[in-house]
């Protein structure tokens, strides 16, 4: 039973979404397919890129993710597959796969890139603004249907990799930043929360406001406390219990978070 | 052929949807999944309770519907599992099921619930602040695979149930309440159509304004036009015609709706 | 494998969407079902048939589209069905099919309308305000199961036609006009790229700005910049490379672009 996963910033109002469906379906009827989000702001990669390499690890091997925020859509940037660790990614070569192929190489999982150059794979016709439908589409159902990846195009070994965030080591403890803000207003960050062995002794700077401590869950804090905590991710969070973070503070992605740890 | 609903206050554009359906075709992979709404206001349990409520009786038996609405994430509030009439239902034990265990109640259906403790039917980390990815999920696919609810945890008798809004009688008719606002801005209300039963000699005020009488639906008066109907589940809505009644009116769910009824 | 569409002016908050397909899945429970939008304007006719139209030539022979946008649902206007090519229709008489229709006729493709009126493919109660739930989606699932189309009710040869925008011949070219604003913000219209031969020659004049020549795809200008090109329909496209030309330039469906082909 086929899966296939889609991430674009084609937002859902104009049916560019539902069309993909319909080229992958046409090619390979028996796909499941879930939507991962489609709300990526437009042409933000990095974001398209944090929201797939969070999502990917909970589908069962052989998914294929298929991931489209595309600002050079039409020009020289080449269309790419990949098979990183047991799943399959198909989109852009623009860097919007770096976060999961830094994850598969700290697991040290296979990786094989190749070039989409093999037009038996797309449809007849490809425009020159909508290759998430004449040429995405089709070489993920087909990967979905069992073709095998060097079929595609020719194999490449020098993927287009962004920089991601990282904390930074002070000396009193971390520079960590905000990586994004989720529909909560919950502010992600970069800091694994096991850079943080004695969660009591910790303080969060960001903003003009100062967060002290650990918690465990939201529901440990009264409504409008700014806490911080473990995310789902393994990663600190900012969060207003039961309210936004975000709103709060004026938060946005790439604001710096300092982390203090005390004795 | 097992079939799954969801409704949350994820909203759609962090990937948080999207990862559930990974997680439930990991373990089911022949299910279909249909998402009734992720987009209920963040923590509001009642809005939550009225669109599962409304939707779930239009599904199939062996339905399982899986409702994240969770502000007591990873605190002591009890995961909880239920099979009510044909149904099943899985999620936090804090109220968002009430209208279908009333609903079930009156129809005299079986209702059986379980404390979600095994961990057999889990994920294997469980985080403390994303229990739909990591246990809800999990159980409903297991539950749609096949999985007997009594394997899932020991049963319960006393879930938790919140208040829901009813009209009150009144000396001249009712004192009915807006439930919910829907995307074309109509009201919802807590009265049924069927007690108003001389339709023309009823009158409705809210919000400084009046209307008389029920008509048979939105095109039997003019754009603009502030109408009462009975609404798809034999309610009394409030509408504008070919517009928002909420905009107009500046209702929200919670105004008192006066209900007039004349000799 | 059949396969279903969805367009409606539903929204996603409050179940409406999802209550259709738990109705599709009890007739047909082997059903594929794509979104192509729940976001077009509220009561837009027009808006939602462009959406389906451009949508639904990429799926497969046989696929069933379902669209609801319906401001006369309750009244005269009639429920119904068509087979237009290879592939089926069914929502109210309104003209959301006018596209669609035009687009058959000039294929020379078949044309079958029928008036639904056999309850039979109904659900038992049919409510004033909700036929995508209790009339359209029940139909929609029997097509797909395989129901022959004359079952559901009488043959009508004069479904509502809408007009449809079309661009005037003027002395120095063309007046088109703005028929879309996708969710990057670029401005679709009815001028076919093709009615541009010689493609430096042309000059676009709409609210006050001008754009010379058409280019091949958005990454070819610098980030700002207005541009026009043709769209992956084939039509002229006015956009702001990485940005919005809509917000840019105040634009709305509707709005006049001059078009002026010189020598």
């Amino acid at each position: 039973m086929p899966i296939l996963t889609l991430t674009t910033d084609f937002g859902l109002k104009d049916g560019f979404v539902g069309v993909m469906k319909g080229v992958i379906w046409g090619i390979c009827p028996e796909a499941r397919i879930a939507d991962l989000s489609h709300s990526v702001a437009p042409q933000n990669v990095l974001e398209g890129a944090f929201v797939l390499a969070r999502a990917c690890p909970f589908f069962p091997p052989g998914t294929v993710h298929l991931a489209v925020v595309d600002p050079g859509v039409g020009t020289e940037r080449r269309p790419l597959a990949a098979r990183l660790g047991d799943h399959f990614f198909v989109g852009p070569d623009n860097g919007l796969f770096t976060p999961v192929i830094e994850a598969t190489e700290r697991k040290g999982g296979a990786l094989d890139f190749v070039h989409l150059t093999n037009p038996r794979y797309w449809l007849p016709d490809v425009s020159r603004t909508f290759h998430g439908r004449d040429l995405f589409a089709p070489v993920a159902a087909h990967l979905a249907g069992g073709v095998p990846l060097a079929e595609l195009g020719p194999a490449i070994t020098d993927p287009v990799r962004i920089p991601l965030p990282h904390p930074e080591k002070t000396a009193s403890g971390w520079n960590a930043h905000v990586t994004g803000v989720d529909s909560f207003g919950n502010l992600t960050t970069d800091l694994p929360a096991s850079a943080l062995e004695r969660r009591e002794r910790v303080l969060f700077r960001l903003l003009g406001r100062e967060v002290r401590g650990l918690v465990d869950s939201y529901g440990h804090e009264q409504p409008g406390a700014l806490v911080a905590l473990a995310d789902s991710q393994g990663f600190v969070e900012i969060a207003a219990v039961n309210g936004s973070a975000a709103q709060l503070l004026g938060a946005q992605a790439g604001d710096v978070v300092e982390v203090l740890i005390s004795g």
